[in-house]
């Protein structure tokens, strides 16, 4: 500490030193917009009052179930009112929220109810046979299951479990809140949805998770008000902290939970939607989705996207279709999203083409993240900013994940040299911006030369009959690697392989252009994001 | 701390703990808007990059000097680049800034120099004479002069002290910067102006410092790239923190180095000017500047007001001339504005008059604020809602001092409780807003009855022939107290004692009619608050 000449009575105390917290946008959220809706889920609307005081019960009934400061409560839900609640409730126990997948397999999901300790679990209704099937795998004590039904959405409760309202009801509405007495304590772990091993589960503080909701705000350059559709998963890193946002700026989220082109339009126009995120995927859904009245909109909706890098076409479809999007990037380990592809005015003087190639890059780093790198794998020097050179990404701030639960050596390596180390590669071009090439384990090497999968996908979705692809690695004698793509078709289109690889031809240099093209519906993980592993698998048995 | 089962791994670590502090915004604004314009003066523009660079240069040349993490730097500058600079350049040293009062006496200038033992201290040229005299006064060794020219303004370098740009010559541009190791460490001193006994110097924390400017881009519903006006004086509580603000936001301060109503209004059309906060005398010389082409603008301009109540009638004015105008509150104790007047959309179906007396409320607290309330003095408990029950505002949260420099007497004073005591006496209304009454020792007490000066200044306020007005106490035999009016007319307008007298008892009661009204010129302090300790020593001679 740099002390002055003198520090007598200058120490922390109650009057001048609170620990961070999102909890306190709630607070200060039902002081001052009380009566302004909070949260709207189908025909149910509840105010900042009403919901901060759901919250508060939740608080007490978990208390008062034995739940103790520091123990995990999990969830297995979509995109319901009682997962927002449990962002603040479980937190507000002292209490720790684990957000579920809930499209992963009961083996997994009993692997994380065990590995995390879990106290209680807040289960949705139609999860119920997933978590019972999950249980069934569980050794030791099994957690307390709170039952969430869904009537409106087709989802009663099964009489079985105590539900969750029959739980809310139980708690004190005047119940103190446990508040954090040190921001260091964690808020949240999520686990990784690993596509290999078992997955590693991310511990989050509070402090962070405050951060974050700060930096969004001018990220997102969202002023009062907003009116936030939650499409990103609330068990996707906490749907990127943008519950926890929401009440700092009084807003409002619109629950969605059902992810389809039809309700998310449905939502903008009824529900006048301003702000959402989602992955690419969410983005191709929206722009395939019918030219109808029905699907158009006539104010200013703001879009998020992350997740997977989008492709030029993909963001020129999508301001097409009226909205105004941004990519962001991060990871689990980061909160959601630590860089954004900030769009300067001067863009607006570019060619389309070429401003769209830069609205595909992953960008520079939001203002609470303090220093996000591209280094040169051996050296760890910073690579030059030429729009070549690849190295990986490495990161440094406040939204960084404390580490992965009881696992010190998966945390060590993470944080090896001082950074957190994505293990994604990337470049970066002359303004600094960073462009994601390829997860580490995906880049193609053909012939000695790196190829960026990342970069034959952006050529191939530019071809109109293109709805989707992936490209992997396919083992070749020759190269050592060629590229082998595959494609989803735009309903009602065609395109055989040969046009294809002609078409990439024209674009790429020769190494990159796919050898093999494939056309089939592509696997994918909860979040939208492919999953090579499989596609490599099947590549090599081609 | 609440620890989870398992806490192996999970500390602290450089890759995911970094002290907040405003430096951080300048280090990104260097790398994201650094060919954006950070720093307008007369014909001078800065660049983000070039801005950075003099900071760089400035906290290495002070370093050169000696000058050592914790120790104090002071400046005596109107609002010019060097000390937008030196919030800066002098905490990139580890150094803490002082930036004093360029209305104070030589006597008291002298006794905050040695009080805070400045080490350097940065003189604009016109207020040398002003150092100079008070170095005459000081004892012990001396501060260094580095002494800030403005030729353009007419301010030369004297040649008797080395100038401010030969100083920066001097500084590594590329030097390493002296980040905190820890967010409590001290980043500014700010000697409080107070009207009785020696001043008191309040020191704040990078933390706190940090947290201001992010919430205040959400109480100022502030996007990217503002045009900032830096009228209130960066020796005023740094300046409401604004300037630290402005890197987060890409945004460009234009330094107000003379405060009138010419230089404000040809800023707002020739810059471009977005925001700027000033004190209601500020607003009032805008009011009542010329109505000329001159003096109008057709863009948004977004008024933060602070530093004394405005009244109603005040904040009709200048919302009539075009400016979008919001009311913050706060102290020097409190980094400035802790309160904002958020006016709700429903406002805009009141009637005129009801909106302009809510918008004179001084709110509620800021996103980052914790806890502010309205407590009976003796008692402690919160005063009920009623819009009339008087109590001291109290204060907890992260933008709270650390204390006062060299006085742990006078902090655990300003502490007890476990609250901030500010000294202002207030109410709040039904939904919670804050209205100031009166600071502590303003308070009228007639015939048994507590009597707003506030109250009473805002019914004259409403006179059209009135400018500006001070009430305070006059001892009188048979009420004790009896409130007196001290008025500056509109030019060109007449209004005698009588009038007013009767004007103000058509709107107040009996006992809180002033009883005495005199017409003079109202003594002010350089940030334009009315020196209402004068004007009780007159009043009680009358």
């Amino acid at each position: 500490m740099a002390s002055m000449a003198d520090e007598s009575g200058l120490g922390k105390r109650r009057a001048n030193y609170v620990p961070l917290t999102p909890l306190s946008h709630l607070q200060r959220a039902r002081e001052i917009f009380g009566e302004r809706e909070a949260l709207v889920h189908g025909r149910r609307r509840h105010t900042w009052r009403e919901f901060h005081e759901r919250c508060t019960r939740l608080a007490s009934a978990l208390s008062a179930l034995g739940v103790r400061p520091g123990d995990v409560v999990s969830a297995v839900c979509p995109n319901i009112p009682a997962i927002a609640e449990a962002h603040f409730g479980v937190p507000a126990a002292g209490a720790v929220l684990n957000a579920i997948n809930i499209r992963l397999d009961p083996g997994t999901i009993a692997y994380i109810l065990e590995h995390s300790s879990t106290r209680v679990v807040l289960v949705d209704s139609q999860f119920l046979p997933l978590v019972n099937a999950a249980l069934e795998f569980h050794e030791g004590p099994s957690p307390t299951i709170v039952e969430v039904a869904d009537p409106e959405f087709g989802f009663p409760p099964t009489g079985r479990h105590i539900e969750y309202e029959d739980f809310l009801a139980g708690g004190d509405p005047q119940a103190q809140w446990r508040l954090p007495d040190d921001e260091w304590d964690s808020i949240s772990l999520n686990y990784t949805s690993g596509t290999t091993g078992r997955p590693k589960g991310v511990v989050c503080h509070h402090r962070g998770a405050y951060l974050m909701t700060l930096g969004t705000v001018i990220t997102w350059e969202m002023t009062l008000y907003p009116r936030f559709l939650a499409v990103v998963p609330l068990f996707h890193c906490n749907g990127w902290c943008h519950t926890w946002m929401m009440p700092l700026v009084g807003g409002t989220i619109v629950c969605c939970r059902n992810i389809n082109a039809e309700s998310i339009f449905d939502a903008i126009r009824r529900e006048r939607i301003t702000h959402f995120g989602g992955a690419p995927i969410v983005l191709t859904l929206l722009v395939n989705a019918p030219n109808e009245p029905g699907y158009a909109f006539d104010h200013e909706v703001r879009v998020f996207t992350a997740g997977a890098p989008p492709s030029p076409s993909t963001i020129a479809a999508i301001e097409d279709r009226g909205f105004t999007v941004m990519q962001v990037y991060g990871l689990t380990e980061t909160y959601g999203h630590v860089t954004e592809c900030l769009h300067p005015p001067e863009w607006r003087d570019l060619d389309t083409d070429e401003r769209y190639r830069r609205m595909a890059r992953q960008g520079i780093r939001i203002p609470v993240m303090e220093e996000i790198d591209v280094v040169d794998r051996e050296t760890g020097d910073p690579v030059p900013h030429d729009g070549t050179t690849l190295g990986e990404v490495v990161m440094r701030g406040n939204p960084v994940m404390r580490g992965y639960y009881r696992n010190p050596e998966a945390t060590e390596d993470a944080f090896a040299g001082g950074y957190f180390r994505t293990g994604d590669i990337a470049f970066r071009d002359p303004a600094g911006y960073i462009q994601i090439a390829d997860r580490l384990k995906d880049i193609i090497i053909s012939g000695g030369e790196n190829v960026s999968s990342v970069e034959v996908e952006a050529a191939l979705m530019a071809h109109s009959a293109v709805s989707l692809c992936a490209v992997v690695a396919k083992p070749d004698e020759t190269w050592g690697e060629t590229p082998c793509a595959f494609v989803e078709l735009v309903d009602g289109q065609t395109a055989d392989a040969e046009e294809l690889i002609a078409f990439c031809r024209r674009r790429l240099a020769g190494f990159k252009t796919p050898k093999t093209v494939v056309f089939q519906d592509l696997p994918k993980t909860s979040t939208g994001k492919i999953q090579k592993f499989e596609l490599r698998e099947l590549a090599k048995s081609l």
